[in-house]
């Protein structure tokens, strides 16, 4: 099976849920609701979370793209992996909406909140994680590498298998730092974590 | 005509199709309302009907990919046949978020609820039907088919073109069960029917 | 420039277009609100205009997968022409929901919707035309045609300018007829009126 | 890494960007609500804002076709620049809607609402210049430009850098400039600006 139909496919997710998230921002115009001023101090979570998860969904489809460059070929058993990515990654409005809306309530049903998002990246993380392993293990890759690179590969690249549940924990205590966890492992990402990439240009 | 576009159309309803089943997930942080544990408790139809839509139209998608692999043109009569199949996917998350929410409210209308659901799967199960007749039958596949092979992809295929009138009669006795024969469903389809493709990975 | 990414895009706003119109399907299962059959009694305008307006962009975009595969390059006013017609594509979610809300509404306002929905067809009838002309008149063609067979073309293909206003002219006078109307010239289009295509399939 | 995902991702949030204005627009039916025709007259910064952005959108969609027609590779931060991108102009179904119905509702609340729409603008305008200026000084250039010609490009481009934030001040002073000079950027942008193209249309 060739590979450009999974890339069209994934493509359109991506950039479908990437676009989603903006139906969450909103002002409210009517006549006797709060001033701009006031909704803005109130909602900043909605942008926060809104820049974050643009880019965690970015860098996604940044990898996505640099890894299946790598790729000879698909086979059915990958094909189920990346939909079950790209079902974490449409769950990405639902629970930034969510974190959005309960940490500007605030109260303690924000945990709740922060277990949804973390669930929506261990689950992307996780997807992720089985697709590198299986494109390393079962052949897929145009050029096989040896089993130190692929070992190392996975190691740097399954580190969200850890840092994201371990960031939801920390959320459980400080709901807000969710965003700031979340933020920064995107950062991380953002760099070719695998090596696999001849000549990558960051 | 090439099939290249149509792949390409048909991905991009897919993708669009399957990220707006995420719209009908919420959470309610307005205070005065039911508590997050009280909510999930109640809408739990909601989470569970997306994860079957979202395989429902993920196993589409991979079956869609497989069996546009072996086919070399297309004639208009298939356009038409593949846009009734979209269409019918098109209508998954109205048929979704519905039966989610008869089944969180409960009482009589729920059967509806099922029949409309019944509606999109039976649909998409005779669109697919008949795009692989005609595929087998008018001359589109790239490498034909003795008509013994053909027949026998007809009928493994085409299970459910029965199977799910059957499961809307039982969802019609216990509505919940819906969920249950459609999951079903889609696990069957996971595996590829047909026998057409070369060398299949499952 | 070639034509890939404006058929990519193309497809990109027709499929989200013609997946958006299911947004306005929708139950209310609220206690306290009308049983399901009256609410069907009542809602139908919503899935006859859903049906049709799916089939006019369904065919809207068979006839630009035919089209296109006419023609050898393209050029900036065709790129804005063809966003043009887009543009009247991607109205139609509004125009088709306007339309149903008034019909099942009743009341004289529906002949606003009918203009409404007159507006996006007429739009895209002559959007696709202008198109259509240029190809013909300004070299896109990958094989040029002669006078008389683009002359024919352009008058097979563009009788629906013509069509479309008398057909909202009519909806002025009974507004149910809007759907009636567009539905018949959907089927009009559906077969390929250009004579262009060399052994077209239907 | 090949440019060819870049344009199919890039194309897909531009889709669904341009086509979820659409979901701003809508008339009332219910009864005791205004009647269409004030409906209309209130409401016609809807109209004109969703033809703006609609304009404003195909045209930066235009201008991304015929750049990444110049270009033979794509490198990491390139990547990064393109998100960055495609981020404002996610946010413009958001920031259309809000002048929108800021705009209709007069006050001085619309200032915040000319504020937001000039980041869109102001972010895509900087992010594009950004991509232009990698473009051609790191080398992603199908054919390298001289230095005059390159610089003559990014100085032409690079108008709506300053146009933007002063149609901003502009609009603070008096909002409903905004759409006014938000469109005719837009025309000016209608016109291939870089002249790095060869043998244009226009």
């Amino acid at each position: 099976m060739t590979k450009g139909r999974v890339e069209a496919f994934s493509d359109g997710v991506l950039a479908v849920a990437i676009t989603l998230l903006v139906l969450d921002l909103k002002f409210d115009s009517e006549p006797g609701h709060a001033s701009v001023a006031h909704q803005i101090s109130k909602n900043w979570p909605s942008y926060l979370a809104y820049a974050v998860s643009f880019i965690v969904i970015g860098v996604i489809w940044v990898n996505h793209h640099a890894l299946f460059s790598l790729i000879a070929h698909v086979d059915r058993v990958f094909l189920f992996q990346n939909l079950m990515l790209l079902m974490f990654v449409t769950t990405m409005p639902f629970t930034t909406s969510t974190l959005a809306k309960f940490l500007s309530a605030g109260g303690a049903d924000a945990r709740w909140a922060v277990v949804l998002y973390g669930v929506s990246n261990i689950g992307m993380s996780w997807g992720y994680f089985a697709m590198l392993h299986r494109m390393i293990h079962h052949g897929l890759l145009r050029t096989p590498v040896d089993a130190a690179t692929g070992r190392a590969a996975l190691i740097r690249f399954g580190i969200g298998n850890i840092a994201y549940p371990v960031a939801t924990g920390i959320g459980l205590l400080w709901p807000p730092s969710m965003l700031i966890t979340t933020g920064s492992m995107a950062v991380y990402y953002m760099f070719e974590q695998t090596q696999l990439l001849p000549g990558g240009d960051d």
